[in-house]
């Protein structure tokens, strides 16, 4: 190897006297070349990038920003699937393509993607713009950090722990914890049943499970599916997943809870954690945590609270009282990127326990990344804590936005959301056609739209299958014409019905009113 | 509830004659109110918001794009923990701040960041400024789509089907296959264990470990720490990763593969996977993928390609055949965001598998999401392939900048980063002092540094000692002063030692010359 590099390089006793401060950027009369490659001077220079970089920002300004959040815009402009492939001109080539030709593909990218900043996106339980939130995600874009040494992110690093001890303060766990935020709630949920696990049988890290007990977690019907996938990713099974029955209102039911924990030991499996959910993802339930809390207490049993979608709540003197007992938990899963609107991703998973068991539980001690004999304090460098190596600072996406607005705005903001919430309950409950499935709790507010001509039918299993193909129908139509986004879906023994989320203190009560007004003239004549 | 809702709606039978469309934004007569919220009219706007914006990306351009990536200035401003705490106020508080405060915030948490992206930035396994992907990944900031459907994702969704079908093609799966784009290589690594697990062992889903064989895995020494990290998660315990003896040039032993394979057998294990890595973290050692592959065939093992970091050579005709064999893997975890700079993070897990493994392994069939009764093509629909809900569009990040630069431009950039890597080698060899720890085949070029006081020692345990504490000196005065930054590490026997990685356009032979003469500048008092 040696030999080739000696033939390649052509001049290589030509000697260097260049400074490398101040020439680097600049042709040089000693031509460096290896492999036929000349390694003088860079051949990228971000400078002569600034002028394509800035008409990106104004397009995306124009386009992503102002046209996405404008109400009199569409929220979606739908083309199926063929067609936008073709539109698109997805394929990837050996040549590349002129400046100009890239930012009209920045153009189409935008105009075909669904706007879920608009006011009248009510889909997913994320929504809105969030102007400080979406400039400190810029920043990490440019600065490109990674969160596994203090090192090389010292802000971020500071910044995250700062916001995990501010989460940890509104839990109510005032001797602090620990947590780190990662890549979603389902990673949030992972981390927990992992730490749970762990918690129990320290020796399966190890191990592994093929020598261990046969392990049982409890959660709701109603809970995401994360917990579901966490069991299955863990090779704890998804059949040891037990499910415990919830009430009418979506709520666990803590006898049932406790039934089941008498039932899997008397099976002789090894009951380690329960998981109970503050917001359940489709009828925005709060589980009885106290009570849950005291179950656990009495079995030793982990208690996880996902509270991803329902966290926020923490934010309101007014609603809080909806997770009453979260302190008692030994983990939590709360994602401010959901009702708080901080941009993708921001997810939180925060420990109570102060034994450094998150570090212990996922460490591999990996040498060229965690040396020991750095020169600064290395309880600093928190990547071990993680299952990921390269992490996100979503952290700072919270952080700025909570320097900017404060913890009182961002109540306000919950309490917005939840009254508005309400109005469209009652909205519904006037209107004709419509009906809403319960009182909301939180944000969640789900319905059935019934068009004229099942209005006088009786309630019988031949309506409930009619209307069930309601809704389908009234999605499309709405995607086509891209007015709003509003979500169904089937549940457990309901037909399809409606689910509206609202988050994002960009609308008003004139968009609830649209949104029935719109349905009603999507639907009416199915 | 209604009673109360009913005390606080003030005037609830006023008539509503505004038009939803035009007047939304405009003060109404008519003031709905619930829980003494007014909701008449968005609360926030994001239009007021514009010149926040605009002012925020002057910044991040002038501090986080142009000054991060000028050579002239430093590459770290170091500021140990508790003194960056102080400068930074990290406290959140209930009160927002001024506008102009926040940008000041950004200011400095750019200020005080470490710039991955400056041309003297050589400690990680990523590096440099791409200007498209950044552009890209600003696009999806703004937008804040996630990936788990087309409806809500539709552009991202087929552009991440195009880029994975053409990763596909490089690794040389000309049949196509199955992929995912996820938060980083050690999850992409993870779903691999996953996969191959499903694939020997599919009721392990359900029933989980406990009634299953031991499983055992195989991996170099040489592997990254995300094999021992998913072993531990999954369940499969770490002393079940069985690890096979390298090379002195870090490459994995075939026959000591295959003798552990047996050994494994005669124990009552079951083996299921290896893992072959292309690119090591320290060494950027290569394994011998065609005959792992053999033994893998031989003795029906998944072979999983942990190529996250020696991926790219796929792209150089010059360099690929340091991956000859990909084609027989069954998985391959490939990182655009490393040597081919896509902006962090961007990672994909490829599959050859063509029977929609990847979903029924992961797949747990969120009715609220995964609806089969939507109007379009739901196999569209690829969320349900990952262990995440929530999910980034990194594709994206990868699609534009291949877009911009074809596959021409990025061997063009693989090239020279080689050739960059060998001259540096050259050099070392070349300069009293330094001393290579073996030929560089990828980006990693491993060496000490020996100060004048300790090059006439003789070759003993105490010199080793002795050097052992050099680089961690060196490196501590490198950050102080901000001029670059090196990593270094201790590794299995070897004493500390520095390893440079070469990824960006943005570095020339200048820079290498400037590591050198600053490490002996820094050094050389020692």
């Amino acid at each position: 190897m040696a030999s080739t590099m000696e033939k390649h390089q052509k001049e290589e006793n030509c000697s260097k006297n260049q400074s490398p401060e101040a020439d680097c950027v600049q042709p040089v009369k000693c031509p460096v070349v290896i492999d036929d490659v000349p390694l003088n001077g860079p051949t990228l220079n971000v400078h002569a990038a600034e002028g394509f970089i800035n008409q990106a920002m104004a397009i995306i300004m124009e386009d992503a920003v102002k046209k996405a959040t404008d109400v009199r815009e569409k929220v979606c402009e739908w083309c199926p699937p063929e067609q936008l492939k073709e539109l698109l001109d997805l394929e990837l080539r050996d040549r590349g393509e002129a400046e100009s030709q890239i930012l009209q593909r920045c153009r189409d990218a935008i105009r075909y993607s669904v706007k879920t900043t608009h006011p009248r996106f009510f889909n997913q339980l994320y929504a809105g713009m969030e102007p400080y939130s979406m400039v400190a995600s810029f920043v990490i874009e440019a600065l490109k950090p990674s969160l596994y040494t203090y090192e090389v992110a010292p802000v971020f690093t500071l910044m995250e722990e700062a916001v995990l001890r501010k989460m940890m303060e509104m839990i109510g766990w005032e001797e602090g914890g620990d947590g780190i935020f990662n890549a979603g709630g389902s990673m949030s949920n992972m981390y927990a049943v992992n730490l749970a696990r762990y918690h129990h049988c320290p020796d399966i890290k190890e191990l592994g499970l093929s020598a261990a007990p046969r392990l049982v977690m409890f959660t709701s019907q109603e809970c995401h599916y994360s917990i579901s996938k966490a069991a299955a990713l863990l090779g704890i099974g998804t059949k040891n997943v037990y499910v415990v029955p919830s009430d009418k209102r979506g709520k666990m039911i803590p006898s049932a809870l406790e039934e089941l924990i008498k039932a899997a030991k008397s099976e002789g499996a090894l009951p380690f954690m329960v998981n109970a959910t503050a917001g359940t993802t489709v009828l925005g339930a709060f589980d009885p945590i106290e009570e849950i809390a005291d179950i656990c207490e009495k079995h030793d049993l982990w208690l996880h609270v996902d509270a991803c979608w329902g966290g926020a709540a923490l934010m309101s003197k007014k609603h809080k009282h909806l997770l009453k007992g979260i302190h008692r938990a030994n983990s939590v899963a709360w994602n401010p990127h959901k009702m708080l609107m901080a941009c993708l991703q921001c997810s939180a998973f925060l420990v109570r326990d102060k034994t450094n068991l998150l570090q212990r539980c996922h460490s591999a001690q990996a040498s060229y990344l965690f040396q020991q004999d750095k020169f600064y304090d290395v309880s600093y460098d928190t990547g071990d804590k993680s299952v990921q190596c390269s992490r996100k600072p979503d952290a700072f996406k919270f952080w700025l936005m909570w320097k900017a607005l404060g913890a009182s705005e961002l109540e306000q903001r919950v309490d917005r959301a939840l009254a508005m919430a309400r109005y469209l309950a009652q909205e519904i409950k006037k209107r004709e056609g419509f009906r809403l499935l319960m009182e909301p709790e939180y944000a969640n507010i789900c319905f059935w739209y019934i068009p004229p001509s099942l209005r006088n039918l009786p309630d019988s299993p031949e309506l409930w299958k009619k209307l069930h193909t309601v809704a389908p129908v009234v999605k499309e139509r709405m995607m086509k014409r891209g007015s709003m986004m509003v979500g169904y879906q089937p549940h457990g023994d309901k037909a399809n019905f409606f689910r509206m989320i609202i988050i994002s203190p960009q609308a008003s009560s004139q968009d609830m009113d649209f949104v029935l007004d719109e349905i009603h003239n999507l639907g009416k004549d199915l």
